[in-house]
This record gives structure tokens, sequence and C-alpha cells, in this order.
């Protein structure tokens, strides 16, 4: 059931307790969307613990180091920024069933809660966590704005992409005049800095892109061979699917990931205007219009061969 | 002479027939500035020509297609977002000493117009364009919004860098309230779309990369022997100077490109609190403390000795 705001705040109030799920492979949005929930319960006095199927990755130490929370029995489940329960990991199975309160920003949800407070317009889920917390009047801490600040600045690729609307710039501008939370350093961190390894890596994988479709589709396909040559494993090629659509006549890019022999992992990006999560949709995937991503199995090329077909039917 | 708004504003209406200067190697925020200011200008009733040493380079098309003004003899010059005269290239002789109004966000600003409006806070020129515009009540276009808005997101790096402010979130979103001003395509344009050469170059470029004084200083040197190796010109180097601050523990970067034979041109950036500014000029140089410039000759040794000497005094 969707709900609004006032029934999520009475929601919130209320409850006890509360394990906070966070989607599989973390990112800036889920894990800010976490901690500022927890930030934002801890000033109800309610006790609540972030939990991830994945390690939330060093770069986000920044926001993590305050500890997810100690262990107890939870007595309420909230999930935030998982569209899906397949996105739990091994939650799944545990709370799969049992979320009372879903806060999410994806037009593709599931609807599997009890309860969602969906805003399909907002660019991050973060971006709904800051209202809800300025609907229900709490004081948000330094920590909170910065958890804040860093989802939906890494949603938004930076306020870049068409999902940033005029009010993610003002919360932006809200939360910067009222805390020093050292934006250039997060954005640094979220966006530029990379190993020597990555570096390298990143070169590499850029060498592999192909066109197709008049140069309109722009695949990497990176197999379990090729790891194995370069010594990476699949998660060192997380964040890499921008490199897909840096050509000019790119609609569509995708990068495909071997994750185990014959299936790939596949991360669309649309460049400007194709809807890549109705694409991934037909091959039983989703995810957002500029982002989503589906899983395609069979050798390389034939794996190919569905992607460019399921492209070309849509440009 | 300093001046404020309220003097710009009587200084704009009182002119004529004004020629706007903008800096050699044009990018984003002084096109942009030009172009705005010369729309605020035609709103106004007068004429007016923006002028620049180097050709506007084809991604700017979306500003410059209206036409840079028919000629005439001027008799007002202006220039916008130039922090000296050294920086108008061949206009330098011509307009050099006769600028009366230069607006300008550049806190090196060398105060060389008869009437300056410096706004040293300001993320970009463009920022400033846009509240002298506000402050007149001339009521804006969607080209002229389209102008600003490309100027402040690439001065500041799409709202990444130190620069930006909680006003200049505040600018994008009035911008992107009132006009349908496509920054999701603006913003690929200005930081996404490379040609597939460049690409190619990017990873070359890269694999130069020297580090100095434990890690903190990041070289990557550019002879014009490797230029003629990879059948590049010096300008198309530009851009990949943040390239050199990618890494963690590096603080200060330096992309050095031999202009002619042992003078080099070296571009700085700083990756969080060094201020590269003071640093460029002990070497003659200047401009922003987190993004600035200066020439130094020799060949390739020395003047790598030179900066690290320079940048090792700093930290």
């Amino acid at each position: 059931m969707y709900i609004g705001f006032s029934e999520a705040e009475t929601f919130l109030r209320n409850c006890e307790d509360a394990v906070i799920l966070t989607h599989q492979n973390p990112d800036g949005d889920c894990i800010g969307a976490g901690f500022a929930l927890k930030d934002i319960l801890e000033a109800l006095g309610k006790r609540s613990r972030v939990v991830c199927s994945d390690e939330f990755p060093k770069r986000f130490d920044f926001l993590t180091d305050v500890g997810a929370g100690e262990y107890f029995e939870p007595k309420t489940v909230i999930a935030v920024d998982i569209a899906d329960t397949k996105l739990m990991g091994k939650y799944r199975e545990i709370y799969g069933s049992k979320v009372q309160l879903c806060i999410d920003h994806h037009i593709s949800n599931k609807n599997y809660a009890e309860k969602t407070l969906l805003r399909s317009n907002a660019a991050a889920a973060c971006e709904v966590i800051y209202e809800l917390a300025e609907f229900m009047g709490v004081e948000i801490t330094r920590h909170c704005a910065m958890c804040i600040y860093t989802g939906i600045s890494t949603d938004s690729g930076c306020f870049r992409y068409s999902c940033t609307t005029p009010r993610t710039h003002e919360i932006a501008a809200e939360l910067m005049k009222r805390f020093d939370i050292n934006f250039a350093r997060i954005n640094r961190y979220m966006f530029e800095v990379k190993s020597i390894n990555r570096i390298h890596l990143e070169c590499a994988v850029t060498e592999l892109m192909e066109n197709y479709l008049g140069n309109r589709l722009t695949i990497i396909a990176v197999t379990q061979a090729m790891m194995n040559e370069m010594g990476v494993k699949q998660e060192e090629l997380e964040g890499f699917a921008p490199l897909t659509i840096q050509l000019e006549d790119t609609e569509v890019g995708i990068l495909m990931r071997e994750r185990e022999d014959g299936v790939f992992k596949c991360s669309f990006r649309s460049a400007n205007d194709v809807n890549v999560s109705a694409i991934c949709q037909t091959l039983g995937g989703g995810g957002h219009e500029k982002a989503a991503g589906c899983t395609v199995c069979g050798d390389i090329e034939e794996a190919k061969k569905q992607l460019i077909e399921a492209v070309e039917r849509a440009l």
C-alpha cells in the first residue's frame, strides 16, 4: 500500500527496534538513506540497526564509522532504496516478506512492503528521507546531513543527471547552509579518487568498447576469462557502466560482466532519452529510466545478440 | 576601481555598442558569461559583440549559434571572466588598456579595468551575471538561462568543487524552475562526451603519471616529442589537468605541456586544501585556489625540479 508522509511519520513515531535494510552492492544513496534514517530514529529515541547483504565499501567510512547499530531482535523491518526484494541478497529470505515500511524513489518499486512511501520524482531515496525529516520536524544532525548529501549527490551523478530537480538543488543548498558538510571532499571521494590499479583497469576496460546499431549502442563485455587475465574480480568492475556512454552518438551503453559461466550481469545506461528500464524489463530486469540492469544467459555472442536485439526494438 | 551592482547597472543602462571580451582558451564560464551579457544588453536595446582570441569549441555551439554579433566600431569595452589582460590573447593589444567594465569572480583579478564588478565568492562569472540581471530586473531568456547554467556548471565542476555555495545551487534551482534548459544534455556534453581519440589519449596521458613528495604531488608531463609521437597538438591536452588529482594521497597535481622548445605550460589542481594559486604566484602565474597555472622554462627535468621545489615549500 502506498502511503504519504503523514502515515510514514505515524509509523516511525510508533515503531520500535527497527532493522533498516539496504540493497546489495550498496551505493551512496542506500547507505546514506539507511544511516540518515538511523539518525532520525535515534532523535526519536528509537533503537535501530542498518544491515546490508554486502560490506559497506571503505570510501563510505565517513558515514558508516558511527557504527551500524548493536544487535537486537527486531520488532520493525524497514527497507530504504530497495525496489525489489531480490536486491536484498541474503536478507531476502529472512526479511523479504516482512517489510513493514519501504522508503524509496524507484518508479519500478514492486510494492512488496506493507506500506510504501514512494516518491518517484525524487533524485534519491535520501531526498525522500530529507523531506520526511522536514515534514516530521525532526532536528537533523551534521552526520545525518552528510548522509543525505552523499545519497543525493551520488544518485544524481552530482546533479548532472536528468533525475535532478530544482528541489534536489534546494535541498543541497539547505544542507550546505545549515551544516559544514565538506561536500567538495565528499564529491572527491565519490567521483574522483581512484586507486592506481583502478585507473589502469579503467583504461583496459575502455579499450574493450564495441559499437553497434550505427554507434547508437556501445557494449563493453568482460568475460570471466578476461577478468582472470586482468587479475580482477567482478565487483571491481562496479561503477564502470558510465564508461559505455562517453561517445557522442551513443544512446544506450551496456556493461556486461560474466558473473558465472555463461551468466552475464548487464548494467544499462541511457545517454539521452531512451528508457533503459523498459528495455531491461523486456529482459526480466528493471531500474531507472537512465540506469537499469538485467541478467542474460548464453555464451558471450548469444548474450550480446539478445541485448542488441532488445535495444534495436527500443530505438 | 571596484564597484557594486548598482553602479554596474548604471553603466550597462548607459553604454552603447559594446564589445564583450572573453579569455583565450575559452571555457563554459567565459562563453556563457559573454553570451548571457549579450542577451541582457539586447534586452536593454543595446548592440553588442562577443569576441575571443580563440575559436569557440564546437561543444558550445548550442550557446554560440545565435551568433557573436555583427561588426561595428565599439564605443564600450567590457571584459567577462578575465582576471588579467594577459588572458586576452591577440585582443590584449587592442583592448587591454581600454576595458571600462570587468565582470569577474577571480580573487586574483588584477583590477586592470576602469570599473570592476568582482564577486570572488561566486562559483562562476555567470553567477555574477545572474545576480546582476536579477538586480536590474531584466527578464532573461531561455538562451540566457542556458548560458548561465553552463557557466556555473562548468566552473563548479557540476557543483562538485568547493567554490560551490548554497547560492550556486539556488541559482541552478531557479533557472531549472523557470526554463526547460535540458541541463542533463548540457552536462553530458560538458563532462562526459569524448571522441574515441580523446578516450585513447586520456589513457595514454594517464599512463605518464609520476608521483613525488611521498605521493602528495602528482605530475603528468607531456613534451613536444611525446605529442609528436602520439600525433596530438598541445590544445588537445586541454582539460586533462583533473587527471592529476585522482589518486587518494595526491594533494597537488600538475599537468605540464611543452608549448614550445623548453617552455612548459603548467596547470595546477588542488585536491583538498592546498592553495595552488599561491604556489603559481611564486612562479609568476596565478588563478584560483583549487585551479591555477604558470609557465616554467628549462629542459624537462629542470622544469620539474622547479615545480617540485615550489610545491614542497607550500606543503
